[in-house]
């Protein structure tokens, strides 16, 4: 084991989740930044935005008016990625150029009728409720015969591509099982077979004992900063049941999401007193009628500031050609989140 | 085959490469774009900077002072993510947290000691001398024990995480082959094996033949769409001659990747009338001693803009989370730069 110091050298970390490589290279975190900043959101919105697509009572783009909603609100993406009534057909020239037509449906999910709220500025009641549509949508789109995955995910902050700021999520359900999740499907299933239990279970057992990772635990969830973390505050939010979806949990256990999601989003908010941005999500088994016992759900966090409300990471050259890599260990990054209040700092301004 | 239309309907295309599927959503680049939008570029820098650290003559962080360079001058990077004296060493818990020491080396290069080009705006003779050190570093670098991969790329623009405008790449080199070069190591091999040809020769048979994704070709090189790109006009940049490496280029071959370059670089900078962002890199064959005689070299674009110099795709939710996703085909990317002036705007300017 001679003299190698992870907080200080440059190493390499397995992801056993999806079965690949990071780098770390802990010593970089000095470098001087002089490139791109983002501006701080110091944006203060009203409750009600007459030309917000999303606010209750308005007209979007293809003239349908948006319901006086009071909890949430779910709807067709006007602009869906993906939709139901593609015709199927492939090609395949020499193997090589190879396409299929896919087909799925995208959602909307308002998690508020007030414009100027995050999930971080929400009661555990009122993300509960947000926990309850999930719960409902992964449910009835992965029970159609042509849905066989479902991705349940939120861009938020304009650095994430989010192009409007009231608070909402997305779903892109599909035929096909997309890469990120079959790569997890397969690492899951290699683990459940070897071991005999879940892959996640087992590495939390390990986390509870060395403790540095993790930022918030109740009763049903952990947050922590995985080991192979690549975005510099990245977090996974897993329960200690082994269960496959969401329509698995009890009353309890929603709560009790609704409560790791708040506190890890106000520690976010926190950390350099903005409005983090991040794309976060939701992993759970396929819905292609398999049982998929191996599966674990779970939730990611992937928030790309680095440094301070304007300087980010970038993944770019070395990144996109190479290898994912980060600067600051995850040790570190889990220790600076688990030290925030478990108030939002707007609170103390009021 | 039905009546399935891939230039209006949603479609994976897979990736001969890395073995990864990307999701095609054609009829998705209509919906209108309110979000965060980039600075164009338009600043007018001076031939020579006092405070830039890579112009000929200036002190660098360190202190060390640069020489008045008048080609291409390379250097190791004073803050490297890699360096070459780190203790051997690993770690491994239950399989599940699994660490291991990387060691290697960052170089820096400078393209011209002219601080206002960049290298659609310099002569085909000056980007020889890049493709040149390219080929030196390369044959230096992969020559030594502790050095099996080197990845030589470039980060242009603030938007893709540059932070110096003073036209310049990197090199990073290392000790692991990175996750990328490793899956196209598989997948070239795989094919190598099955059919006995380069997989990149045989593909670029067959785009030779449908021609709708060709940007640029000359005697030995063919600039292309690949159709699997993920990023909105990512070109691939590949020899007609299937060689593993640089140091295996002829001179005539040097001078054609040279003017490749210069050639995909310009019309990028002339579809939006701006210092088009991206990242790009070299593959080449691990320099693990091996033969790896099925690898093909290349050049990977990898450029962010979507739809005008302000507006860009963002790899976020769906993407980070699912599957990698694009909006415009890859035949209307390469018709649009097809179409491009092969000359460089800004002498329209002069
Ligand atoms: O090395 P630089 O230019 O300081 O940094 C840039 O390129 C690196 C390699 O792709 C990235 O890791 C950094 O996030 C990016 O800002
Ligand atoms: O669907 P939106 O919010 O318009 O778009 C955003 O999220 C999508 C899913 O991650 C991405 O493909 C887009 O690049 C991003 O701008």
């Amino acid at each position: 084991m001679s003299d190698f110091n992870p907080t200080e050298q440059a190493h390499r970390r397995f992801n056993p989740l999806n079965g690949e490589w990071i780098l770390v290279s802990p010593h970089r975190s000095k470098r001087p930044w002089q490139g791109q900043q983002e501006a701080p959101d110091r944006s203060q919105r009203p409750p009600y935005d007459p030309t917000c697509y999303l606010c209750p009572g308005n007209t979007r783009a293809n003239g349908e008016v948006n319901p006086n909603y009071e909890g949430t609100f779910v709807f067709d993406n006007d602009f869906a990625a993906l939709t139901p009534e593609v015709p199927t057909g492939a090609t395949d020239i020499g193997g090589l150029l190879r396409a299929e037509a896919e087909s799925g449906v995208g959602r909307v999910i308002c998690f508020s009728p007030r414009h100027d709220l995050t999930l971080p500025e929400m009661s555990v009641q009122d993300i509960r409720r947000v926990v309850d549509v999930w719960t409902d949508e992964y449910r009835t789109l992965g029970a159609r015969p042509d849905i066989n995955y479902v991705q349940i995910f939120e861009n938020k902050g304009q650095v994430m591509g989010c192009s409007n700021p009231h608070p909402h999520g997305q779903i892109w359900a599909q035929r096909t099982v997309p890469g990120e999740p079959a790569k997890e499907t397969t690492q899951q299933l290699a683990y459940f077979e070897k071991n005999g239990r879940s892959l996640l279970a087992d590495y939390l057992v390990i986390e509870e004992r060395e403790q540095e990772r993790i930022v918030f635990a109740n009763a049903h969830w952990v947050v922590l900063v995985p080991y192979w973390a690549i975005w510099p505050f990245e977090t996974l939010v897993v329960p200690r049941r082994h269960v496959q979806d969401l329509t698995q949990l009890t009353d309890a256990e929603k709560d009790a999401l609704a409560e790791a999601v708040q506190q890890i989003t106000i520690r976010y908010d926190n950390l350099f007193q903005t409005s983090f941005p991040y794309s976060a999500g939701l992993h759970q088994r396929p819905t292609d009628g398999q049982a998929h016992e191996s599966w674990h759900l779970h939730l990611h966090f992937y928030p790309p500031l680095l440094r301070s409300a304007t300087v980010r990471k970038f993944m770019v050259g070395y990144e996109l050609l190479a290898n994912a890599q980060r600067d600051i260990t995850p040790e570190y990054a889990a220790q600076r989140l688990r030290e925030q209040s478990n108030v939002h700092y707007k609170q103390h301004l009021d």
